[in-house]
């Protein structure tokens, strides 16, 4: 079963029998592994949690079935099902003792993916999750619901203390989302904000072998405990080539400042050959299908005249700079990506700019944990190799003068 | 330059024009990067840290030559050059005290190297590392230093905390092994336990793109800071199937107990296919350089009755299980690897065993800051793909029951 994407975007390779393998530069289009946690279909806008529509799911489900659909393989079947899972997973995110005494000195030093890193280092060391080849799935599954649990919560007391306010406690009367934005806010949120913020959530908890999800499965691979491996793709995601970006295509629309000065602002930028954030994607070459249903989200939740003009606005700016790029890299077909209408929705639902690419960690968490699962069954450790370019060894080694 | 070892090991690739690009599982013998840091010539049995023999190093050189050799890429070339790099690194393996307020909660719930991660983290954060492709080399290389200098420090912290005694602090009067040993043990070592460390810790800086290496490039390639790769690295180095087994070896020893047993406690082992610790390597068709290096230095440490008796057991049962390993696997030339007479050197040197992989640890992050730094330089996001194999999608999404 192969995806048309892959067919369609992988380079061919070339090699003798007696020579290295040679791949593309960053492993781009390499196939490493067989998966069924799901797939991008770049060319066609298409990407998939196993078997469904990830739009699809983040129109007609809501996250704690998507999560149980990742880790379980399986969507509830009906309401008993969901419950058991809804009730499973709520302790899993209280913070600890342990962790709560030291989340104020992490806090007070670290940037929010920073503090994750350390704070979930921490979590995962008391709970004492052990090898991921040293233990069964079952096992495996509860250490993945724990990291996915806690990550939310970890966030949000490390962004509370971070700005001078108390921990605010999960709430088990909130779902998923809500409990999000409360936990971040401590204010009750809207049905609409939640909603709009499952929506997001959902429409990144998986995309493909991206760095961190990749980061995740080569520690993995060495059998490390689950937490070493989630704490691995964190520090992935807090690279600005990857999860870094989101904020940066707000920081667009307030540099543009309104939509009379669209041309003037970004025609130089595309003509200096700058990478316009929120624009582009290296998979898709269609409309990044989760561009457009975050968009439809916008329109949804632009209730007030101020909503309404962020919305009208980066809609401005969408057709805006779509027009430049066309006419400045014909044929690159380069459309809104994710992160520019994530923007949009969560500076609508109340999330700080900071706090954009830690809600999307917090969705993505349950994505690298679905892989790192897949990855310790009939594991085999990712070990390269690598050319040597250097001058050629042994040298003699000089004697110091 | 293509090493031998590659053009040997590399499996052919086949692939038409428009198939993905298929790889052997676990990238074995795949060429992803050219570099400039070192290889590994397998079937040669050898290994070389830039253009020297790494085992030529360890028998000539202090560890703090090797290590601005790996950073910085060259040997320093006299006494004034040597003590210039010292000087720099000193004051960095100095805990903030920030990080040792924090250090007795971590070392209370984790084992050494959960323990590094955490701490490692923290300290990276408050020293506001920055994402690599936000600054120049020269900062690079700073932060380069910072985390390998304080590395040894934060694990022999975190191993004093555990085993309930006062955190040792640096001692600027000794090198870099002795140090360690002193911040370990908190006693003044002998000139030949630090030497006979030091060509241990100069033995295991860098071996190829092995899984801790490759995931801390990973995250390097998302451009995240130098603190975020490291801490990845040393997640795989946690994992069993790579870091985790220098105890083990000594482990295996214990279990034999005297020289009379080793046939009747190894031999159905290996009938029943269980791997033997401290023999066979995934690299090497030959003797393992490191092994045959620091087996050459258990000898030389053999300098009481106790320690004599230990080394001449180790050397009757290498002896005695590759004569096993012959018989039962012909041509298969398996061999003791790194482990086994680490585990013995370190064991006489008075470093216990649930610090062996720690020491890995200590020594293993200069070669990950040399491959990070090589990384960041013409940077491209490692970003692979895989072939989804699960029902195809898109299913209906079911309606709860």
């Amino acid at each position: 079963m192969t995806s048309i994407d892959s067919l369609m975007t992988a380079p061919p390779v070339t090699a003798l029998a007696d020579e290295p393998a040679e791949v593309p530069r960053g492993l781009k289009g390499v196939v490493v592994a067989d998966t069924e946690v799901g797939d991008v279909r770049g060319s066609e806008g298409f990407y998939h949690y196993r078997q469904y529509s990830a739009v699809e799911l983040a129109e007609r489900r809501p996250i704690e079935d998507v999560w149980r659909l990742m880790i379980d393989g399986a969507l509830p079947a009906n309401a008993a099902q969901r419950a058991a899972f809804i009730s499973e997973v709520a302790p899993l995110r209280q913070i600890s003792a342990t962790v709560r005494a030291v989340l104020p000195a992490i806090a007070a030093v670290s940037e929010p993916l920073e503090g994750l890193r350390t704070a979930l280092s921490l979590a995962a060391a008391e709970r004492g999750l052990r090898p991921v080849i040293d233990i069964g799935p079952d096992q495996r599954r509860v250490d993945a619901l724990f990291l996915c649990a806690i990550t939310p919560t970890l966030l949000c007391a490390l962004h509370r203390l971070r700005t001078g306010h108390e921990i605010v406690e999960p709430r088990d009367d909130l779902g998923y989302a809500a409990n999000y934005l409360w936990m971040l806010t401590g204010a009750g949120p809207t049905a609409e904000h939640s909603r709009a913020v499952e929506q997001y959530l959902i429409s990144t908890i998986d995309h493909g072998f991206n760095a961190s999800t990749f980061a995740g499965r080569v520690v993995a691979s060495t059998g490390a405990d689950m937490g070493a491996c989630v704490v691995a793709a964190i520090g992935a995601l807090s690279g600005p080539l990857h999860g870094g970006a989101p904020s940066r295509a707000l920081a667009l629309l307030d540099e543009i400042g309104s939509p009379a000065r669209i041309e003037e602002v970004v025609a130089p930028m595309v003509e200096r050959g700058d990478r316009i954030m929120g624009f582009g994607h290296a998979v898709y070459s269609t409309d990044d299908p989760r561009s457009v249903m975050l968009r439809s989200v916008a329109r949804r939740l632009a209730a007030d005249s101020a909503d309404r003009e962020l919305v009208a606005f980066a809609e401005a700016t969408e057709a805006g700079v779509i027009g430049i790029l066309d006419r400045w890299k014909p044929g690159r077909h380069l459309r809104t990506n994710v992160e520019f209408y994530a923007g949009v929705v969560m500076q609508l639902c109340g999330i700080p700019p900071e706090m954009f690419t830690p809600t999307f960690a917090s969705s993505r968490v349950i994505g690298w944990c679905a892989n790192i699962l897949e990855q310790a069954v009939d594991n085999k450790i990712i070990r390269p190799s690598a050319r040597y370019i250097g001058p050629p060894p042994p040298q003699p080694i000089p004697a110091m003068a």
